[in-house]
């Protein structure tokens, strides 16, 4: 491995030591995950598929876009940065997903799913625009195929006028072994570059070949398995104008090599479909995939990861199945994130009101709103980064109705260690410009269970419920549960006011600890719901003088320059002082991150003595 | 007609009634739209399958959702409507689309396309939960189909444990003859209860029909082919759990009767396939459909059209065309928008260049954003209510690219007639949450000239431009075009400032002239790029000390709030007035609604004296 300095190094080797060479690297990722956390499951499965693309693709003339991108440790490995995989995720280390900025071999950076083959498509158009040689190739896996854009890239890939390849990462073989192996075999003599002309042939025989049923799954489950019989048909991809491959073995390196080999001349878009197995190589995980999909760090020899805590998500599940359980109104939607938006137990004890849709945000939303339409009451749990898919029919098919449902926003704020594609810091702006809509961003798990029935039975139209990844901050001792604005005790003799929503209010009441201490009368608030902000809320605060707004989001469009835009309005004319964020963020540590963003107590402690006017008077 | 009240009504008449009827109906909606303008070829092609879908749904336990629903003119004259219907699209008159807030007989607001499947299964979805009765239908054009939306609720639809219909309404029968009637015998049977049973058999025997290969053209007419194939094997829908029936001549009422009456206790989700013929019954409209899809006024004698003027759109399209003869990296990008964002020129000069992707704005951004990648130039032109649908793509795929490419933004601002669900007036709200863009947004044909010179040349990362439907307003006498902060002469003794952007500074000058006259020093500035506002921008407008701030879009999040900010951010402790645009905003002429808004000269003036402190302060 240590002699794999790019991928060109990797036409040097023989097919044992291709094998070896997999064998090292599965060993690294494992090391490797076990100390970083990271998606460990989906990496494992994907090192022969990533071995066999860079030995038939090793130049940056070929450019390999990978679908969502947490299955990129391989590729990474392979091209220069072995060295440093052992920084991944961290701060200042590599990045868990393909970034441009990182190397010349990650063409696009990547984070969400289903964007790949658009991606892929524009490279290619570009490169044949520009006259450019080399090979396009998008790997895709079969969950991020049930999300539209995946659709709407094959439906437009299927007339580019030149090779461009579609990798399939089939990641579950749950179709019936007959059919698997006589298409299997028929792939093998497709491929074969003088077969391709009895294509037709093979087909009307395919044909035949009849489809074993399968019973209908809900979720991801049902789509996935929806879309492979989409596959072993040919039909979908055929028909969108892709010469269809497969299935092949995508952990035999040199069955690999020998089909990307025979078909990347072929002039027209294909696709070749991998049968991969999740977790492949470290028996836990080839066990567990699920639990092996994003893992924190774990003990290589036992497998054991560390237990799951109580966190935002987990209240978030527990409240509304005890919601649920009462109000057969209830209902809940995820797009393919049961697990992550904690709703595990609610699919278990309410399988006919859990409804998964697959990797479809867009679906999820109207969907839901549809549901609201006849007086149901819908729960849609989305991640505050995907949720950013959703904003039209958020606003064009549910705010616009003014039917009511419940968005829950899990992972809004800083997620830490997924890094810029994953950051959930523009859910609170973009939301804010949507009419109709109501936005509750809790400080602790108490406000969640409150926000949330109040979402539910005190709110009409869109109600947002709003909530950081992980656990909730400390609860300040003095602190209650209420709405729209709470602060501290002894806020009318204040000078100064740290205000703020969602998790950041645990630091800005740290931060008034540290300055009343000094000597600077300091209060925190707390904004909640953030939108819409009542004049009375705005008019309760007006007694200070000097306002600190800190945000956990983006800064321009977001809630403190609104909240800014209503104490003017309100005939206010202190002192405002604003810390948003600005630009993306890059991976680190979630409090970390918090921390070097000045968002902990001492941060912005700091922030109010150097900006603060009254403070700097006094001095004087 | 008149005798029909509500749908029940249609029951009681017979075959020969009911093709009267239809002869009526497209009579009155040639009449209508010749006066009032609006969609006429998509409504005379659907008379007959909505008078079958009413015969067949005729309560309100039934539910019809529209795709797009331009053509549910016949829709609204059946169910109530018939004597409002000249006030459709007009000031207080019926909205030109389906409308949850205008009838209960539209139990869905719909515009977009591509959604209709989603929410009609949420609907569906909702009724079983509460145990309602009744079917929901979905009807969708062949062109929404191309929309990934549409794919991700099929993909949902399939396992819905009912009945639930979606009839396709196909607007071209571009295959064979032979394939088709075949087909249609077939499906003549397949929809006799007695004989759902020999499906499987069927089913064999059209693997065997042969298809007609088609050769494929770029942009929709190639999506729809390649969909239409997908059909035609019947593989799609019947593989993703829906039962496919078709194709049915969509102009024979009574053979639509009968089919939905057959299929419309299926336990199932059911696909009925439709043939229509846009424009059909009015000579015209049939021999050129594009045309008269969406209209102004016209002489229903001659079908003679106000013949089109020049307008933002068409001052785009020759500028890019004049710029890629010279520059060849240029490439142009559209999502089924190819006369309405005035490209048919580029694409029939540079016809390599152009790409038409379909209704697929979520494919469009980033397949520009991946061509963007290689060094290219490409322009993605989209309609600023249809870029909602590419929020994620252009923060995700784009801006974190920090790739260079142009957006250009089409209908940005107040759109008039088509009403709430067109009105493009959250691009600039929304598009200011993203990082690393910039946005340009002209007041009139030369700057829209120069921004895109500039955009293309001048500027780094996502660029866009952004302009308003049909022409520009007056250019003011002493008018220079030039970037950042342009204001009239002699500001410097100005007391009062009306600050705006785009269009709107046509008014706001008019407005200065006013009160000037009046004796208050008013002086109007306009921003562009309206973001980022640099801080040197800021500067030059903080001598005066009253402002007064006019945005075409929504208030919350928009540029105005985000440059209150900077002023106060800068020091300056001025008044502020801010009228934005606060919730949805119906249909109504463009500029009538612009005035109602308070946004022409008048109102601008209005505003300013009631709300100016100077000037009260001098009248005091």
């Amino acid at each position: 491995m240590n002699e794999i300095h790019c991928p060109q190094d990797l036409r040097r080797l023989s097919g044992a030591e291709l094998r070896q060479l997999s064998g090292e690297i599965r060993s690294l990722i494992i090391k490797t995950t076990s100390e970083n956390g990271g998606h460990l499951a989906s990496n494992l499965g994907v090192v022969e598929l990533t071995i066999a693309l860079h030995y038939v693709f090793p130049t940056l003339n070929d450019r390999i876009v990978w679908d969502v991108g947490h299955q990129a440790y391989t590729h990474k490995i392979l091209t220069g940065r072995r060295e440093r995989i052992g920084t991944i995720r961290k701060d200042g280390g590599l990045s868990g997903f393909p970034n441009r900025a990182e190397s010349p071999y990650d063409p696009f950076t990547v984070g969400h799913a289903s964007a790949s083959i658009s991606a892929a498509l524009g490279l290619a158009q570009g490169k044949l625009l520009a006259g450019e040689p080399g090979n396009v190739v998008a790997v895709i896996g079969d969950g991020a195929l049930t999300g539209g854009m995946a659709y709407e890239g094959l439906n437009n890939a299927g007339r580019f006028p030149g090779n461009f390849m579609v990798v399939l990462n089939d990641n579950t073989m749950s179709i019936s072994e007959n059919v698997g192996s006589i298409a299997g075999y028929l792939a093998s003599i497709r491929t074969k570059p003088g077969y391709l002309r009895a294509k037709g042939r093979i087909e009307r025989f395919l044909d035949h070949v009849p489809l074993i049923g399968a019973p209908l799954h809900r979720g991801i489950s049902h789509a996935k398995a929806t879309l492979k019989k989409l596959l072993y048909h040919g039909t979908l991809f055929e028909d969108m104008g892709l010469r269809y491959y497969g299935p092949f073995d995508g952990h035999n390196i040199e069955k690999l090599i020998e089909v990307f080999e025979n078909t990347k001349s072929i002039p027209s878009p294909v696709l070749i479909h991998v049968m991969t197995s999740k977790g492949k190589g470290y028996s836990f995980a080839e066990q567990d995939p699920g639990a092996f999909h994003g893992v924190s760090p774990f003990d290589v020899e036992t497998g054991e990861t560390p237990s799951s805590s109580d966190s935002f998500s987990s209240v978030f599940g527990a409240c509304l199945c005890e919601l649920a359980e009462k109000d057969r109104r209830i209902c809940a939607i995820t797009a393919a994130m049961e697990l992550g938006t904690g709703l595990t137990g609610f699919a278990a004890q309410f399988p006919d009101r859990f409804f998964d849709v697959g990797i479809a945000e867009e679906h999820a939303v109207t969907f839901s709103a549809g549901v609201a339409a006849t007086g149901q009451l819908p729960v849609c749990a989305v991640y505050s980064t995907f949720l950013q898919r959703g904003y039209d029919q958020i606003l064009h098919d549910a705010a616009l109705q003014n039917v009511h449902l419940v968005l829950a926003v899990d992972r809004a704020g800083i997620v830490g260690e997924d890094g810029e594609t994953h950051q959930g810091i523009f859910d609170a702006a973009f939301l804010g410009t949507i009419p109709n809509l109501t936005v509750f961003s809790p400080v602790t798990y108490d406000d969640l269970r409150a926000d949330l029935r109040c979402a539910l039975y005190e709110c009409g139209g869109v109600v947002v419920v709003r909530y950081p990844r992980g656990r909730q901050l400390f609860k300040p001792h003095d602190y209650l549960t209420s709405r729209s604005l709470y602060g501290q005790r002894d806020g009318e003799t204040a000078q100064v006011a740290l205000v703020t929503y969602g998790r950041l209010f645990s630091y800005a009441y740290q931060a008034c600890e540290a300055l009343r201490a000094k000597g600077l009368a300091a209060v925190a608030y707390r904004l909640d719901p953030i939108s819409p902000v009542s004049e009375e809320t705005v008019k309760q605060i007006t007694f200070v003088k000097e306002i600190f707004f800190f945000e956990e989001g983006a800064e321009q469009g977001g809630v403190g320059e609104h909240f800014e835009a209503l104490l003017n309005r309100s005939g206010w004319r202190g002192a405002y002082h604003l810390r948003g964020i600005r630009g993306f963020v890059k991976h680190a540590p979630m409090l970390e991150t918090l921390r070097k963003l000045g968002f902990d107590g001492d941060g912005m402690a700091e922030f109010v003595e150097s900006e603060c006017v009254t403070w700097q008077k006094r001095n004087d």
